[in-house]
């Protein structure tokens, strides 16, 4: 395992540094622009997250000897580019949507500024992190929601890549999960980890009662006992017999949840295990969270579907040349002409329209001179926020949004940024935007 | 970055081992498989894929004091059980489907004979790498039958995790993809990389014409133009007016592709671009792949599809323990009864059974003493082939199957356990698997 970012990049960006050195380009100050066409599966709205990671994965974004002598024996690129790529140090500004700040159609996520070959060469970093994080983060708000206030745990790194289980178990806290199962996400961001039994464990045992009765010998009463790796029903008996009614909680991870889950209520109840908690953990997407909202379930275990985006396992985000300046110091705005891969070109800032209640009313895009320039001296609403936020000045990565720091204030931007949004946002069937993005 | 692998776990893994210390059967010798219950998508077949990853992963799975002091700090663990992590090294065996073999419904792909403490760690470590890997591969496997032996490289790294990227290029070369443009799997595994230009290039430079003489001047004709972003038609003759005749290839990433691909060969052919190949990107999976092998395209690009599984993102396999011994020494066959997710217990061997013309007509999973035991003396089809081979013994990695060797000898064993298959595997339709798993 590499610690350096720097190979985690397409072989066309540094072919495409290598073209524009040896053309006299490569230097023309640029703007890039990483944003969404539309959002994935029809939701109302995305969620940013992954922004943190990304700025941490730049300051790893160097080219040491490793690296460069891969490029140069297998003739990736040549000397000049070496030479210059073993310089290589992000020197630019980038403006971006917070993490946790909700999205639509068009909002420019994350804007590089920058010379055209120190912004090109952080298009694939920049898309793997913002497009699996956003996607999972943007599933889990809509299961945050659907919990009506029950914790939710994000227990389903067995159903990512490794190193991807990491960075879902972190998205999913920023989109209000409580918790997750994954210790590497706990050790390297400070997320509260949790977990407790496995069918295994009962199956260790040379009975339920043996294994239950090792377990609460271990951790004690306060325990979560799973009860259905036999019969549910006889497991609930068990539990309560070894570890009595002061039992933490019961595990259920099979079966007809909504029948199964009143079913081990009454049960537990008339057993005088009345405080004894139930956690579910059977394959939970949004929809079955949401039918469970209702039922006496105390918390959520979710795995496969939020670590896969929950049938949106990317949020097919781009990453495109805005504008760059000509030989006089010019600005210029492009854009990709293709009719069904359009965008529209040039700096941009944005400012979330709302009404009189608070609520978001529109996503405003102003075309001028970008973030921090004149457009917010211009036509501006009564009632707006501004959007954007300086993560990195001049190369120097603004440390509040990086770390454990920048995860809990993401969490916090979260949930103010979803409080804003009208209830239309919250239904879970596919449909429009919850607002429009409009251009001025 | 960590490079220990050893916190890649659920908590719930070392609650177990900590319990089960305690109670004194955390040594019983146990049997655990990891295998998939049904294949997703309704896919035809599974490819095995991440097998070399894991067995490098586990060599990686050591608890160091960076490791420890997370658990002590977290209390996720006791004392003793921190003491028995420190010494943690796989000492037992580890039998499997070879990388790039063809699986069904339970086919057991890793089978771990250890202590139970010992294997029950390696559970979200295994799943993790196994399910990602493999439902690339299984998605990437339709993609190069569909392509009727025109080479696809993959290109989807910004779809999906950053170091999960890596993972896909390699999946995708072992299932028959025969490059990637990610560079770190370049360098981490030795796949032949490639890449040219992107359409930000091309508005870097003040017209079409300026960026294609640039890419040109620095590259030479055989190089491949990108033509699309302003107007395919106009592009192709740009292209071909500043590299000549002798022009490598040009890129179409936008349109409809079955059109535009006669449109272009026609043009390229009046314009004396004879030998001027042509490679297709836009959005491609197996369906469209399919729809275009009989259009004069030369090659193709896959991006989002196979990183994300082409609709079916993980394969949903599960890690069970399936035997342990008692506390006399005896083996006993254990499995969950629950209605809606039972197992098979027991120890396994394999085989798979072909027909008189050598095509594979079922997998024949034996219940008994396991890969290498009796099973094999036993009953046994009169043509048909061991699947099982030894992965690790007695703690050893066996080299052959990790690196760059590994990932060719999958290469070659998937090529030639595709050609084994029925003729209906290959079909992209939703359905039965292509040959029953009869037990034995």
């Amino acid at each position: 395992m590499h610690t350096s970012t720097a190979l985690l990049t397409d072989h066309y960006e540094l072919t495409m540094v290598d073209a524009a050195l040896k053309a006299g380009t490569a230097n023309r100050n640029s703007v890039f622009e990483l944003f969404a066409r539309r959002l994935s599966g029809a939701r109302r709205y995305g969620v940013v997250a992954g922004t943190g990671r990304l700025l941490e994965a730049i300051a790893d974004f160097r080219f040491g000897d490793a690296e460069l002598e891969f490029l140069r024996a297998n003739s990736v690129v040549g000397q000049d580019t070496i030479d210059w790529l073993a310089n290589y140090r992000f020197t630019g500004d980038i403006w971006g949507y917070p993490e946790g700040e909700v999205f639509f159609p068009g909002s420019p996520l994350v804007t590089v500024e920058a010379s055209f070959a120190e912004g090109v060469i952080l298009e694939t970093l920049a898309l793997s992190i913002m497009n699996y994080d956003s996607a999972v983060a943007t599933a889990a708000s809509r299961m945050v929601y659907a919990a009506s206030g029950k914790p939710l745990a994000e227990m389903g790194s067995r159903r990512t890549g490794e190193r991807s289980a990491v960075a879902a178990a972190r998205a999913a806290y920023v989109a209000g999960f409580s918790a997750t199962s994954n210790l590497e996400a706990g050790r390297s961001y400070g997320i509260p980890t949790m977990g407790t039994a496995a069918h295994s464990f009962t199956l260790l045992h040379d009975s339920e009662r043996e294994a239950f009765a090792a377990q609460v010998a271990a951790f004690g009463p306060d325990t979560t006992l799973l009860v259905d790796t036999y019969d549910t029903e006889q497991g609930v008996r068990t539990a309560v017999e070894v570890a009595g009614t002061g039992l933490g909680a019961v595990r259920i991870d099979s079966g007809d949840l909504p029948v199964v889950v009143v079913e081990v209520r009454e049960l537990l109840d008339s057993l005088g295990a009345t405080n004894t908690r139930i956690t579910v953990t059977n394959d939970l997407d949004e929809h079955t969270v949401a039918a469970l909202a209702a039922s006496p379930v105390d918390s959520f275990g979710v795995g496969t579907s939020v670590v896969v985006g929950s049938g949106s396992p990317t949020m097919g985000m781009v990453y495109k040349l805005v504008a760059r300046e000509d030989d006089n110091g010019e600005w210029v705005s492009v854009a990709k002409k293709s009719a069904d891969k359009a965008s529209v070109g040039g700096r941009k800032s944005v400012r979330r329209l709302l009404n009189a209640r608070g609520a978001a009313r529109a996503e405003l895009i102003y075309l001028g001179d970008g973030p921090g320039g004149e457009a917010e001296g211009a036509e501006v609403a009564d009632s707006s926020r501004e959007i954007l936020e300086p993560l990195v000045v001049g190369g120097e990565i603004q440390q509040q949004y990086v770390g454990s720091d920048g995860i809990e204030l993401a969490r916090k931007r979260h949930r103010s940024s979803v409080a804003e949004l009208p209830r239309v946002a919250m239904s879970l069937t596919r449909g429009d935007p919850a607002i429009p993005t409009e251009y001025r």
